[in-house]
């Protein structure tokens, strides 16, 4: 199931930096994971890299030619398919994350065949699973959770698993949304599996392993989401997690997309996900708050932060604005 | 995506009344709902119905085949697709509870259109789902919850269904598994949508209604059960229950399939699913307790039975024992 890197970063036309928020994540998180990138006339976002065809691209050892980006609706147009029939031709897998998939269209699957590669639809991908065991399994397991979506459990597992592993520490991000999947080369995007094995899924995501080894699990959704808490539930229940960071966003007045709903408080969200967590491993505990500052001062927010580290005794970071040393010096030192 | 009733029931060959346990909920529950049933040489079970050939059961009504049976593995043998295939020429709509679909045969899909009937797979079977909105919405709701999986949340709704209907409430089961979806001939098996989607198949399988409809819902798994409690959580949340009536089986000693999982305390059960209730309707309670006491005497069921009225200050019955009045009489008493 693991997505052969190194990639070519395609970037098609777009000209707004969030639409290749994907290309931008694997590209800052996994700088050695591509050899360049390709955009077409009219793009005005870059990432850096070398601008290279497909062919250039196999050449410098590329393996796997990425659509990551968006476009309005999902579906992949005429003139990008034509170029995705070029890099298939040139030998390189194909990944995308768009809604439409590759494999429904039966030109490139035979095209795929033909070549001898494989074309990877990551917002689809999944491998056959099983429901959820609840049984323990070795290793250590940190899965980020949230006070709602979109408040960074991404961002918030690389840059601990960065900072793990600056401390020597045997760290390993885990994915459960498409961008990590892309990022990481491996995972399931856990909202697209059927309802009956999202803790099946969160099994498969975080395998049994060494006992110092640590996952840092991508968390999806919030407990208190009225859309989405089934999957963050099923994710808590499987990530079987020894340690939580609660992730947050200062100052967000209501819950994503549903104006009526207040965004819980940060006391409750906590309660409520080692509640729930204590189902499969009862020793589970809070490492640290992660959150995102970004609408208040300098000041302000590390007055924030502070009053969160002294009410819950763990470290509180902003992890774009300060980092998140604090977190991985704590998991450190607090293991068993 | 109603599936048209009267049914003729297909009983195959089975002889374990358990592998025809979807046949007897449909004729136990929707006495109306069939014009007949259909045995194989062999078979052992009946429904004490008409023994009706395709034909016979159209002439006398029938619009739908149901293959309301369990086999091993949950394939369709050959002799059964020449019956189904025959009940198409006839006519007749066919509907299956098994896990390999009618819509996987292409003769039967081409069969189905020349006679222009419907080829219903209740476990795959669902409309184009949106995520959950979490927006109130009129009409009375009950779901019953559970401690574990398989402790009579099905049968307790189509009980209190029954009920309440005797006391000129206007009362509505309504279906999330496929055994239920058969009998009401409508419904979303709730474990097998794409699980971004559960708190909306929740809200789709019961809309918007009167002020005084009530709507009794079907409730799966348990917040409890490390399996499946994604599931169970959002469609508590899509549900946005008035009433709450918790499932139980006296004395069973772990969660099922998991000799790991000591079952949970029912306290610790009614509360948890009291609070995340709570999230999509603030003014959720507790209607009553229904326990499956089969194991134990009429004297010590009585007793427990008292013990759990008496800690929770509301009914709590064995709705197959000593019938399930006391819930909707306590419902049409509490209703607001």
């Amino acid at each position: 199931m693991q997505i052969p890197q190194p990639y070519l970063l395609f970037l098609g036309d777009v000209s707004d930096p969030l639409a290749a928020k994907t290309a931008r994540g694997i590209h800052a998180w996994r700088p050695q994971a591509s050899v360049g990138q390709m955009s077409l006339s009219g793009c005005t976002v870059s990432l850096g890299l070398p601008e290279l065809t497909p062919s250039e691209a196999k050449q410098k050892g590329a393996q796997t030619f990425v659509l990551g980006i968006a476009n309005a609706g999902g579906y992949i147009p005429e003139d990008w398919k034509e170029i995705v029939i070029e890099a298939i031709r040139c030998g390189l897998n194909v990944a995308s994350g768009l809604h439409q998939k590759l494999t429904d269209f039966p030109e490139l699957v035979e095209l795929a065949e033909q070549y001898q590669v494989k074309l990877f639809d990551v917002r689809y991908h999944q491998p056959k699973l099983s429901v959820g065991s609840g049984l323990p399994r070795s290793g250590k397991r940190v899965l980020t959770v949230g006070t709602d979506c979109a408040v960074g459990k991404m961002y918030t597992s690389l840059a601990l698993e960065s900072a793990m592993q600056n401390l020597d520490m045997n760290a390993q991000f885990r994915a459960t949304g498409q961008t990590g999947l892309l990022i990481a080369g491996e995972g399931i995007p856990i909202d697209a599996v059927v309802s009956d094995f999202i803790s099946g899924a969160a099994e498969w995501v975080s395998p049994e392993n060494d006992a110092h080894h640590w996952d840092i699990i991508e968390g999806q959704g919030s407990l208190f989401h009225p859309s989405y808490a089934g999957v963050s539930l099923g994710l808590l229940h499987g990530s079987q997690p020894d340690w939580l960071v609660m992730c947050h966003e200062m100052g967000r007045p209501h819950t994503r997309h549903l104006p009526h709903h207040p965004l819980v408080e940060i006391n409750d969200c906590v309660y409520l996900n080692l509640y729930n967590a204590r189902l499969t491993n009862p020793n589970v505990k809070l490492a640290g708050i992660s959150v995102n500052t970004s609408g208040y001062s300098e000041e302000e927010a590390k007055e924030y932060l502070a009053n969160l580290s002294e009410e819950f005794q763990v470290p509180a970071v902003d992890s774009v604005r300060f980092g998140i040393d604090s977190i991985a010096v704590f998991l450190k030192e607090n293991a068993a």
